[in-house]
């Protein structure tokens, strides 16, 4: 049934599977033939009415996947994607709950929090230095009580609870899914695939051969890092230009909503540009790997993975980690800061803590690449694509479209986009998992959005996969190869992540330190004045100090940081607190992450891999597995049996023939005495050949203590 | 062949063997025997003059272990131990090597090392505070010399390299021995071994017959960890109190040798004390794990082995976990010491840092443990007790033994000790591996202490399990067990241990700090001065000043740590330095480790688990597997061919039953179409029974891309 050119090949999904048994080559001369031009293409049809029913509807959202019939309609690989979504977005369930709760516990310590209320206490009335040259005037601290506040709510010792916990939670994750991939590669008979590595059929390449292409790789990726580093550099200009011009006008409503205004499109424009790239890297990812001629077809994917993994992680999470680790950390002193292009101060923290900002940053990003990507690129674009298809397929056979009334399947299936592999799908779940995992300090809520997200992610893919794409070819696979390490290198990088937010980004350290090693009364009344430093405003540059102060004559301001006061013979030096804080700092990611890899490799040793119930299963099978080779070996013999006995009454002169002469091929077969079970009694004196039961070794200890004679003798048949 | 009472049960090793293929009754039915004193022992025989030539001499000791021999002769279990030792043993060849390289670079170094230089140089002159009250005098730093250039050996940069460079052996010996070990489960045919968890036959025990065991061991081991503890407190108070008392001795001969005198007698004190509760523990681990009735045999063996392991660890480490991360730490500062029972002084390390007391405290443990185990527990106790055995039986049975003049084989290995298990072997191989890897920061000659051991080890182990031990009953095994966990938990654990060797023992990261950050000629010039803090004479406790000072009248003492001087507010609090030199060895901690496991992991990535030739192997015999299995159905088709040509000559009328009626079981036996192989043309029209190959789903695939038809709707059997 292969229509010619300009019409797809029908197939029935069983005969285009069959194929794969009749001959491998037919399926690549179909790709031969399409490659070519006479086919447009080959694809199994859909037939999806149950599926649709159950499971291919945003209302069955509540639902178990029938993994069973997804694996059925559409083959194993997908099947354990569905079934791999399933089990992150059900364990997505404990750790939204958590983080819930979590973030409930900021918004109830919010009002009694000292830090924050000493923030806001117009009392103690601490005048800041400028946050820009010039333009900028002495402020007072207690105008920023808002972001303290809104700090807070993310940043309070529940956040460290919740960093190990969800540490944890990626270990029991992956645990889960060990048991689960068990379970599915039992129930669906996959423990005995093996990769069938077909080499493609290229000639050996040499060293020689490979160097351009690998040349063309390495120089390619770090063009394209260099390019997101450009571009998040590119951001942070435009935040500072735009600050410092806004800053200078003389409209005040203006001045007033800098940081709000320029951190709101910075993000957008980050967002953006992370969206653009991130299309352009998938196909960067395609073209490199197609150079570097991968030997097989799974070498080719796995390759592909990691390349495109590497890309679109660095380009995903390369402003969060800006904002994270490097943001204000370079911005310099009053009377010494730093400058870009010789003019504009690099940027700093809002006065609550860079924390509030990665929160932003990253809820931002999250929530914008996962509705952006879903709406356009999952369903808007595919739409889009189907309906051009369609179109031009009214053009071109405008008359054969009125002849055939009601439209044939294969003309349905073919208006559809073609399948494209499951890389992009769980790229955009790994990507997620980043979010929920690797900054989940900083914004408790991160699951929470992520579990939203799946709960639709699950039903838009399953209604894309049967309604907006052409029905795949089933492909066997035993696991979600390369995906797992993926992801459970990112839980062990998460640990140390989550560690440096804690103690660096957060101010949760100095708070401690403060508490037990400096404040006179041992509580935190006092922490604010003890994290600002004092400066001279006569030690500002030329220049550099504000036109018109509003606030008055200023001797000395205040800003955060730990150094010498003015007054001390090591001016402006860090001081003996900053090294104090570091090393606490430093202590803590030490402790975190030595006691979140201890407990997870509890966590691991305490989930048995194989599910129990399988274990026993297994024992069980390999019983019965042992019983029918016993019970063939039998039969067999009394075949044998009633052949001597038949020969015996043709040629009785055959009966003096030693034992076993007669047989087709003595030796190879074994036979089993003729036992009370086998006990038909034909011909009682016939022939007993060496027992050698099975030719499995391993299964000989079975056989070995099941009640039969053992020839001493007797050399396991090792095959 | 059994003997009664008084005389050893002689069996030859197949009966003995053989017997658990007869039934396993029979062999717990000989420990009943044994239990009820019928029977003394029984064992296998000895019959070794093989393995005695190849492998258990001295002289053999260049040669690769015969492996396969020592299987055969006894049993998976022992022979695994020997492929594992000597897998470890090979390994530390490298490690030895870079060991020496590493500690030639200390030589080499030694006279040009700026900080030793000045600690030497008498012009510099440093007035040191006494080192204890009242009797001791003020010193000059040039006094201690020799221990700084001692020092200087084991603490260098170099050392930083082989830490790393070990943490990265340790993988790379787990992963080979992996390798090595599926070799040999595969020549060996261990595959498919499971164990089999022969159930003791204890009736279920409750929750509540298991409490009072449960609480008896958690108290005996927390009693245990308190013993280990009071010993290693109690060397430390021995410590303390000879040398304040050796210090008030007016012979200055022996007031110049404190330090030494001390040092060894405690180290030796602390080795005997180690020796003695290994001993104890081992006998109270099986103690305590009988208590806990486990329900298997493994189950049995892991926890003893746990428990034994934690105990013996606890016991050999404690003083080296004390040296290294404590002493010194605690002792206060001068006017303000730590007293223990009031009087006397917390002990300090000496003046060229605490890593060469690290490096003697583990050389004499390391090398004592090693020899004294080795020849008095390993040789000499049981030489002993074969003597006093053969000297038993020679009073009981004195005329028995003039009767017979050659004594049986069976009498021989009566008289010697029975095998109790591996446990020991590994243990002993386990606490050495603890000291090649743990410590190896201040120790880079440990790999070659241990390599020269476990030479002579290997011939001692197979010498005395040739000669000295009744010959086990062999046992199979597919893996070391529990074991490779310990050996990859230490492996692990000695990351974070040699980080904080390098950054908190050794004078590594101050150096650092002082060359890049204090130091105003960027050299290491000025480093010693930089590490001493002063202290005003007067601020002495009143009566703990040197009573007759010979260095005149002294204002001002020095001390080694990083606090304020006597002018400062805040004399002799830590200073900025101190936090600083904190901070930065912290971050060292951090640095190491992360850099550590990543290598770690790209190393066990690099290197594949199992090796090439076992994979492309494995690949065959699946084919020639499938091979046989067509063979065998090909040869079944052609009996059954046969069977009904001869039924068709008997009868011709049961040629019009349905084909297949006739068949013993139909449907039962696969039979292949008469092919061309199969091809003698034996009645050609025989029945064609539907093909169902092999009943192992695994072997479908194979089967199925084999040019054979197929019949499309038949159910591929899962049994």
């Amino acid at each position: 049934m292969l229509s010619r050119k300009r019409k797809p090949l029908i197939n029935d999904t069983q005969t285009l599977l069959g194929l794969s048994h009749v001959s491998a080559l037919s399926l690549s001369g179909i790709s031969t033939l399409i490659a070519k031009g006479v086919y447009d293409a080959a694809f199994p049809l859909h037939d999806v009415s149950v599926l649709h029913e159950e499971w291919a509807r945003y209302s069955a959202f509540y639902k178990y996947q029938p993994i069973d019939l997804v694996r059925k309609y559409f083959g194993e690989k997908i099947g354990l994607y569905f079934a791999w979504l399933g089990v992150y977005t059900q364990l997505l369930v404990p750790a939204s709950i958590v983080g819930i709760i979590v973030f409930g516990y900021g918004v109830a310590t919010m009002d009694t929090n000292i830090p924050s209320l000493e923030m806001c206490d117009q009392r103690l009335n601490f005048t800041m230095c400028p946050l820009c040259d010039r333009a900028c005037d002495f402020w007072h601290l207690s105008t920023a009580c808002g972001t303290a506040k809104a700090s807070h709510l993310f940043d309070n010792p529940a956040t460290v609870f919740f960093a190990i916990f969800m540490s944890l939670w990626a270990v029991l994750f992956l645990e889960q899914w060990k048991r689960r991939q068990i379970s599915l590669s039992f129930s669906w008979d996959l423990t005995g695939i093996e990769e069938d590595e077909v080499n493609s059929p290229i000639e050996k390449l040499t060293w020689k051969d490979r160097l351009p292409g690998y040349l063309i790789n390495v120089s390619s990726i770090l063009f394209m890092f260099a390019l997101t580093f450009s571009a998040v550099f590119g951001v942070i200009i435009y935040r500072i230009t735009i600050s410092a011009i806004m800053a200078m006008s003389p409209d005040p409503e203006i001045r007033h909503n800098v940081r709000v205004t320029v951190t709101a499109t910075a993000v957008i424009i980050n967002l953006v540009v992370i969206l653009i790239l991130d299309e352009i890297y998938g196909a960067v990812a395609v073209w490199l790997t197609e150079l570097e001629i991968p030997k097989t077809e799974t070498n080719f994917e796995e390759r592909l993975i990691l390349k495109a993994f590497l890309l679109k992680f660095m380009n995903a999470y390369a402003p969060i980690f800006y904002v994270a680790f490097f943001k204000g950390r370079f911005a310099g002193r009053p009377g010494n800061y730093v400058y870009v292009f010789n003019d504009f101060r690099m940027e700093e923290c809002a006065p609550g803590g860079c924390l509030i900002e990665l929160c932003i940053q990253l809820s931002i990003i999250m929530l914008g690449k996962q509705l952006i990507q879903n709406n356009i690129f999952e369903i808007g674009i595919p739409k889009l694509k189907k309906l051009v298809r369609t179109l031009k397929e009214k053009e071109t056979t405008p008359k054969a479209r009125e002849e055939e009334k009601p439209p044939q399947q294969w003309n349905l299936d073919y208006a559809l986009a073609p399948f494209e592999g499951l890389t992009p799908e769980y790229m955009e779940m790994i990507i997620q998992f980043g979010f929920v995992s690797l900054f989940v300090a900083s914004f408790p809520l991160a699951p929470l959005f992520a579990l939203l997200n799946n709960i639709i992610e699950i039903r838009l893919d399953a209604k894309k996969f049967v309604t907006e794409l052409r029905r795949p070819v089933a492909a066997r696979a035993k696991d979600i190869g390369i995906w797992y390490n993926v992801l459970s290198g990112m839980g062990k990088f998460s640990v140390i992540i989550n560690a440096f937010v804690i103690s660096f980004t957060s101010d949760f350290i100095p708070r401690l330190v403060y508490e037990y090693m400096y404040s006179p009364t041992g509580t935190m009344h006092g922490f604010i004045d003890h994290t600002l430093s004092y400066f001279n405003v006569s030690d500002l540059k030329p220049g550099t100090a504000p036109q018109n102060s509003e606030l008055g004559n200023i001797t000395l301001c205040r800003y955060k940081d730990y150094r010498e006061p003015p007054w001390s013979p090591d001016a402006y030096q860090f001081s003996k607190q900053y090294w104090c804080v570091l090393a606490a700092r430093l202590a803590f990611v030490i402790l975190f992450q030595n006691l979140v890899m201890f407990l997870s490799l509890v966590v691991a040793w305490v989930i048995p891999d194989v599910p129990k119930t399988i274990v026993e299963q297994l024992k069980r099978e390999k019983k019965l597995l042992v019983d029918v080779f016993l019970q063939e070996e039998k039969e067999k013999l009394q075949l044998i049996q009633r052949l001597f006995a038949k020969d015996a009454t043709l040629h009785p002169s055959s009966n003096t023939l030693p034992p076993g002469q007669d047989l087709p091929i003595p030796g190879r077969y074994s036979t089993l005495p003729s036992g009370p079970t086998a006990g038909e009694d034909r011909g009682g004196g016939g022939p007993r050949a060496r027992c050698r039961a099975a030719s499995f070794s391993q299964f000989n200890r079975n056989i070995a203590s099941s009640p039969m004679k053992e020839n001493e003798n007797s050399k396991h048949t090792a095959v």
